[in-house]
């Protein structure tokens, strides 16, 4: 078989000191492209590798440097069909035989170039932005670390660093010494799947043996404005989407606590079992936070695990100024907590917070002995495989770790207290202007703004259901236009009986109240046409 | 607040190409490092980034290029307490301040110096090893890029990557181009996991609003050799790890089809309902192949869903020598399998392929409008995140894809057979050699080789418990010598009634044989002192 010795060359080479045994596979051939011609042969492995991967630093650097630039646009939307048809150059196709690695620099660029700058200054479409460089450092080292975070063995620092990051935050959330345990996960779905399955477990430990079956018909309650992870996992976990209790909120989306004890009591009458609430710190759509205290008397009262999915407001929890929004989240049983959203660590970054230590270990261990032998030669405790539900476990903690050092607790604060202001400034903005809406009237609590572009010709019309599908319908078409011209991207979403509204986020440290200003004006520069 | 003004324009630094707005806490100062103090001011964030990561850059490929070295330790073994209490220069603690750049550069040397190289040609302790470059230099463009994997909006390139990695696997796999569908997960844990969710739902839809106490018991198969993440899984999916039953295996480790047969018989007898057996395609231990064809037959008399967990084997399909192993995948109706063991992609790439198309969507979607709009301006077929039990979903497919532009699928196919060769060079090694004893007789099926080692004092013992205690102590001592030398990693575990044992495998294309004997003749030295 013909295979190209400089790819399996760049792939395998490794350097011997000892007389090398029989070894007819090493590399012997040169590259054949313009940008490598310099350097192959046998003894060259490494300095092609390094040329490459300069070479790929500098794709990545010039790429870095269009995302922080404003004159960039943050996209350059192609529909599927057109990408798929392939671009000039650019064939997503899988080859039988290899490329050479000058083209796949090429493919390098090009993928960038066809994707999404989620780290410009004006990509406010999702709760994750940003592009913090210390935190992608932090990601490099960690590839290039390649390693599995389930043993002490193969992830000495990282199992360590895993554990002072999660002492942190449990400390920050307000749990005592003798309180806390956590893992990190791959999403804040999988976190609050977590705190279902032990919240489970800790009443029924029953469950992991005998199934659902050996348990009563079980109930859970979450806001109407909650994420729908929860729905998710209880049908992952064989609860039943319909033992998910939507509980209703305020206007703002906060949960109405008299309305979860109503929910608790007639779910009690129907012969259900309530065992846990989930409450939101930092709603999708709204930004709203839940009456945690409130919640959590209900829940004592009642005896029932009380979760808080602060996936999206955790990281308010490091600000002075606004941690007081998320009070009572102490007396949780358990928190979801994503660093990759207001704290910028690049995705993903999640944490699940457990109050009882042992818990996550009791509910999930198998003892694979091939794994986690109980004779090793160090203290097993650090094994911490068998506290999750995975095998392996991608390595999500040292951006996290490495951007604390660089910016201490002080400097989440400061980015975080940013982040807000801007929201704060869009909320002003918002009602000083006729040709926009808020959704609802209060100030942000999170770096949420919900807003409705209101063309003249609805502005003119009085609120109702035709004024309603007028709305319904622009939202769309706006958004559409700003995809296409890709200079700004923002989200929408119907909510309830509100028709289509744009969700404005902040997230990222580097977006500027002039960014602010340009996304207004495009909107209704836009929507104007329309 | 004092916030160290580098940091701060390291970290957020943009460019203006229009007046600035108001902009209070851009960063005006220096930083004080001697690496860093050319490169400061307001003007120079872009300067900085680009000199911090090149200097990153440097530390990672002196990282490389030790990884590849045979006279670099594969690891420099710390206890935990040693790490904790900070070795010089290096403490894990997180501080309130920020640390200047230059610490964090040496954090990071600090961070690999103590971790272990899993791309050592020499570590042979993990069915995932080695440092593909190309796969490496696409994890660094995936953390740069920084999206998520869930709507065509935020990733349309990584979108249709993944679409074209599945299909390719798909038809590998040997189904037809009706037939297919998937999804990358985070590790095959969760790709088994999947397997059991989606064959529930096929059988018995309406778990997922009603939850399992709406179902009959249920029951589900897998060999005593399989991995223990199905019953993990059925721990979390509510069915429980008492309704897995554990089927037997022959001496080599695979599942004996009568035995399936029966056990199948004997819990329908217990009013159980099986719905779904597990086949294995490359165990963990011996790196067995089940019958699929005979398991497959059984089946689809039978009426049960089969999955092939072809996490470790799933890479043999792309070596025409090897491939046979695997007949009969195609009759699978779902299929796990991971490219970052055999294939060598760097962790997490692992997928779970499903025969029938739509069943991932209608298990697992919940329709969140906030993410998924109904009304965007593109084909919202490629919004995948419904597949998912994630929300957020990281992408682990670009490595891959540029992996397979870089080797083609011949060079998939050379590496693995080189990695079989080496198993089949370290089996006829401990064959000859009287210090050494196979734990089975017949030659490897997978890159798995499994050994004991045997001082000359258990020479000369009989067969039975006392020659058999003697070996299972005497394997830890030598892992913990290994450890602490360091030059090679090896993995060990009893099995079964098997008393410990060594574990070789190999999956790197960087082992050469000469690595095979340094082994055996490292195990050799330390074990005689015992």
């Amino acid at each position: 078989m013909e295979i190209r010795r400089d790819m399996n060359e760049l792939l395998s080479w490794s350097k011997q000191d000892e007389d090398p045994f029989e070894n007819t596979e090493q590399a012997d051939g040169g590259c054949g492209t313009n940008d490598f011609s310099g350097v192959h042969g046998k003894e060259n492995g490494e300095e092609l590798t390094k040329h490459f991967l300069q070479e790929l630093l500098n794709i990545l650097l010039a790429y870095i440097s269009k995302s922080m630039n404003r004159s960039s646009k943050v996209l350059d939307f192609h529909h599927p069909h057109q990408l798929k048809e392939g671009l000039e150059g650019f064939s997503l196709e899988l080859p039988e035989q290899p490329d050479n690695l000058e083209q796949l620099l090429v493919d390098c660029r090009n993928t960038l170039k066809y994707g999404v700058k989620t780290g410009h200054p004006r990509f406010l479409n999702q709760l994750s932005s940003g592009l913090d460089i210390i935190g992608l450092a932090g990601e490099w080292l960690t590839s290039t670390a390649n390693t599995n975070i389930f043993t002490y063995e193969v992830a000495p620092v990282f199992i360590l660093m895993e554990e002072v990051l999660l002492k942190k935050m449990e400390s920050i959330i307000g749990w005592s010494e003798e309180e806390g345990d956590g893992i990190f996960c791959p999403g804040g779905t999988i976190s609050n799947l977590y705190s279902i399955l032990l919240a489970r477990y800790h009443y029924f430990p029953r469950v992991k043996a005998e199934g659902m079956q050996a348990l009563p018909r079980l109930a859970l309650f979450t806001s109407t404005h909650s994420h729908y992870s929860i729905k998710k996992s209880a049908a992952v976990l064989g609860i039943g989407t319909d033992n998910v209790i939507a509980v209703k909120c305020d206007e703002r989306g906060k949960m109405i606590p008299a309305e979860l004890e109503s929910s608790i009591m007639a779910a009690k009458a129907k012969g259900l079992e309530p065992f846990y609430v989930n409450a939101t710190a930092g709603t999708t759509v709204y930004g709203a936070f839940d009456p945690f205290t409130d919640i959590a008397n209900i829940c004592e009262k009642r005896g029932l695990w009380m979760h808080v999915d602060a996936a999206w407001g955790g990281g308010l929890l490091l600000s002075k100024k606004h941690k007081v929004k998320l009070q009572g989240i102490e007396k949780a049983s358990s928190v979801t907590w994503n660093p990759h959203k207001m704290m910028g660590a690049p995705l993903q970054c999640s944490a699940i917070l457990v109050r009882q230590k042992g818990l996550l270990e009791a509910c999930n261990k198998q003892c694979a002995e091939y794994l986690f032998q109980p004779d090793k030669q160090y203290d097993m405790s650090y094994d911490t495989g068998d506290k999750t539900i995975q095998c392996g476990r991608h390595v999500d903690i040292f951006k996290l770790w490495l951007m604390w050092k660089a910016k201490g607790s002080e400097g989440f604060e400061s980015q975080i207290n940013h982040c807000l202001e801007n929201a704060e400034y869009l909320y002003y903005k918002l009602k000083s202007r006729k040709d926009f809406q808020l959704v609802f009237q209060s100030k942000p609590e999170h770096s949420n703004v919900c807003f409705w572009y209101l063309p003249s010709r609805v502005r003119n019309m009085s609120p109702g259901p035709d004024r309603d599908r007028e709305l319904h319908t622009i939202i769309p078409k706006i958004k559409a236009k700003l995809m296409e011209k890709g200079v700004v991207m923002i989200g929408y979403q119907p909510l309830g009986q509100k028709p289509n509204f744009f969700r404005c986020v902040f997230s990222n440290p580097a977006t500027q109240k002039q960014d602010v200003d340009f996304l207004l004006d495009e909107i209704a520069c836009l929507g104007a046409e329309l």
